[in-house]
């Protein structure tokens, strides 16, 4: 599948700086790319690799000067072309409409019949799976729950009872969509930790896509949301009456408390903890292994533990490893001053 | 399914102020109850949300005092009355006993006939699954296991060969009992990493939750243990050969280190990590992110990394995010000082 | 199974100083360990446990004085010896060979006729499974995929399209390999998050064990890589193209970004995280909990919050409980250096 170089770029309205026949044939990184593959520089990071790369072509921004052999396409953003155009070497796979001889799907469940599912599937009673949507092996969409067109469950995926997932879903390998979210009242007389019943739901808006082994629990009342086209890496712990997004991005492991609220277009880095009950503002990127335990403002970069501004915990973390220091310091600081005050009574 | 106010009341030894003939319709958070519905107040951190609720009756402790329109019910402890009041709204499900078509129960399994075994259900050779028990899709009961009284064991739960689930356990989606422990010990010369065997079981006592893919590895020798009543959250690690418990808590994505042993009504916060053959003592609470590497005493708050007592990590908090300003404070006070000591010897 | 102990002292070289005729039924930790049964010391932490034991024999390094009516085996190393006397008396499970009936195998898919394909299993088509592999109930192997010879696929395992897993492989429950690495690029206009094609694979080398739910995902191009006899426990997420091993040992809930390489005889200890694009020098050891967000040399020991030099680290800790001391130290010198300085200039 080799294209030219000239109709990739109209693709993604990119000048071509170069020979604009050149045949592409796939893309790559740009240390892995070999002749006749087109790669992307969106990264000062990267400037030694685009040196080297062999690639034939590469997406550039406006400012990259020319290098001779290499046919440039410059784009607004290197990355976002990159994207579209991999889409077109890797299309989504096609499968062949309906259900396995040995799926189980319940009388009164409703499947589109362009949808597939494969063997050891489940679609429980009650249950709607629409259009063109695929469920894997032991994909399990539970009682009255509904999952929308074009999604794919992928093996061992969980949609429990009553919960609702959009269209253009995808959920990865084992990944939970509406355990019990995780609360007790304690009765000191028995000893018990009394359940209190998780009667909610988990509702994952259209374009999520949900990573292996991600759990988002149902809400204790009403719903635990994960907003349009946000996306969550795997082992991501979202707990009940939780509300993401829209266009949130939350990295792998991290966890987040009953009832936060984490607003639009934030990013969450990978081992975050977010507390309950707290809003993180619309546009805050919070870095790796950071715990928010208060309200964050909109737009604002915190780092941390306990998450703290990003210019303060660049200063913070230069100085941690020299606390040992500091402490002798301030130890050698006292005794100078005892020293000095002592002359001075003597004085 | 209305009920009066009052019946709901004598459930819980609450006492009346206001109408107690209201029908109560089901319950709700303070802030999204409707005329009609119960709530509860358990924290002053809600006192506004009491103030301007839309619920017909609140369940409160002693000293709230009285607000025209609603009816307040007064209890020793609101949260944990409205579990109980809750439960009459949301009765757990029932399931028609039998096992499905779809299902693969081994001729030398013993299913109790008041038990469900869904479609893809697995119960293996010597396995045990005790009276109205429920196995969802794909859950596998594996060789010589056992599952007591009254379990729900949800879609893709793993409880491998030999261990021993007890009554009333809830084990939610893709948790996994009884993986082999983490033990290998390396012989340089091949080299390779020789695995211990895992030779011994994981035990989940009586009335314990395990939340979405929570992990309990198999001990090496002897037993890992869930005591009684102890909850587990979602994405926990527990390694070989740790016990946890009676009545414990585990919040999501900790994780316990292989031989420590975790005391009675412990709270672990979300994302702790405990290490190797340590004690965290009776009533121990540890906070969020925390890294417990020794022994914890009973009843002790800690919280932080490296985990400190409670009231240290709170001034820590307050001095992190100030650490660079701190080390340029330190050198500016010994600039000073040696221009101090300078002066003293020129005198 | 009862063995003369001079039997196991010569699989392991060990030295009998003692009984060598006394019968081992069994093995056990110290501390368990019953008349009869065969333990090891190889941590001084263990000294009174040594000292206490009910065990018959103990395998012991050169240097522990002998101790009447138990037999001592002088090795080299203790813990690999025990590892290799125990697989003795717990050999690996034997499975019937064949394919259950309940099982799917498409019929262009390949498995060998000495391996076992339980209920409710799948091997999609082109894929292959090798001697003597076992797959348990629901474990998926994905179109085109590849599970070498002796390797075994817990329940709920799945290997997703083309990903490829060597020989001696041993899958947890619930893990999944190859699911798609977490890549987006953001487009302001729309707004959306455009998916960038995971088009590459995961491949697990020969000797790997992966704990329950961890999670590897396939690369963006290229590969992900986990090198031969590396072991890596439960909730482990590693991402795209990362490269672990040969012989690394990852402990649970670890996390891996993007791209990033970990050396050879690397440890990572519990819940460290490590930025994408770095590299993890051979034989690293990272302490638990550690962020690591820069290159690690060759052999460096690193611990904290940023990781730093593990003696740093050490210092650190000592340091944080007293941080809220510090400060106020700090401001008292202040004060008294202010005094002094004013009484200077009124000299």
């Amino acid at each position: 599948m080799r294209r030219p170089l000239a109709e990739l770029a109209a693709l993604v309205a990119g000048r071509i700086e170069g020979d604009a026949s050149v045949a592409i044939s796939g893309v790559n990184a740009l240390e892995q790319a070999q002749p006749g593959q087109l790669s992307f520089y969106g990264n000062p990071r990267y400037k030694e690799a685009l040196a080297k790369t062999r690639a034939s072509a590469v997406l550039v921004g406006k400012d990259v000067p020319a290098r001779a052999g290499v046919a440039w396409v410059r784009v607004d953003n290197p990355h976002l072309a990159f994207a579209r155009i991999s889409s077109v070497y890797h299309p989504a796979p096609t499968y062949a409409p309906g259900i396995a001889a040995q799926a189980s799907v319940h009388p009164e469940a409703s499947v589109h019949p362009s949808a597939t599912v494969m063997p050891f599937a489940t679609v429980d009673k009650g249950a709607k799976v629409g259009a063109r949507s695929v469920l894997y092996p032991s994909a399990y969409v539970g009682e009255s729950a509904s999952v929308g067109d074009d999604c794919v469950l992928y093996s061992a995926v969980t949609v429990a009872a009553r919960c609702q997932v959009g269209d253009r879903v995808i959920l990865h390998s084992s990944c939970v969509v509406g355990a019990d979210g995780f609360g007790f009242a304690f009765d000191f007389e028995k000893p018990e930790h009394v359940k209190i019943p998780q009667a909610g739901i988990a509702r994952v808006e259209d374009d999520v896509e949900l990573g292996a082994c991600a759990c988002v629990d149902r809400a204790t009342t009403g719903e635990t949301v994960i907003g349009k086209g946000s996306k969550i890496d795997n082992l991501v712990q979202i707990a009940h009456n939780v509300t993401i997004g829209p266009y949130s991005i939350v990295c792998a492991q991290v966890g987040i408390s009953g009832s936060a609220e984490i607003g639009t277009g934030v990013v969450l880095a990978g081992q975050v903890g977010v507390v309950g009950h707290i809003r993180v503002g619309d546009m805050a990127k919070i870095g790796a292994q950071s715990g928010v335990a208060q309200n964050v403002p909109d737009g604002a970069m915190m780092s941390g533990y306990p998450a703290m501004p990003h210019a303060n915990w660049l200063k913070a973390s230069v100085v941690a490893p020299k606390l040992g220091e500091l402490l002798k310091e301030v130890r050698a600081l006292r005794r100078r001053l005892d020293e000095l005050e002592k002359k001075g009574q003597g004085a």
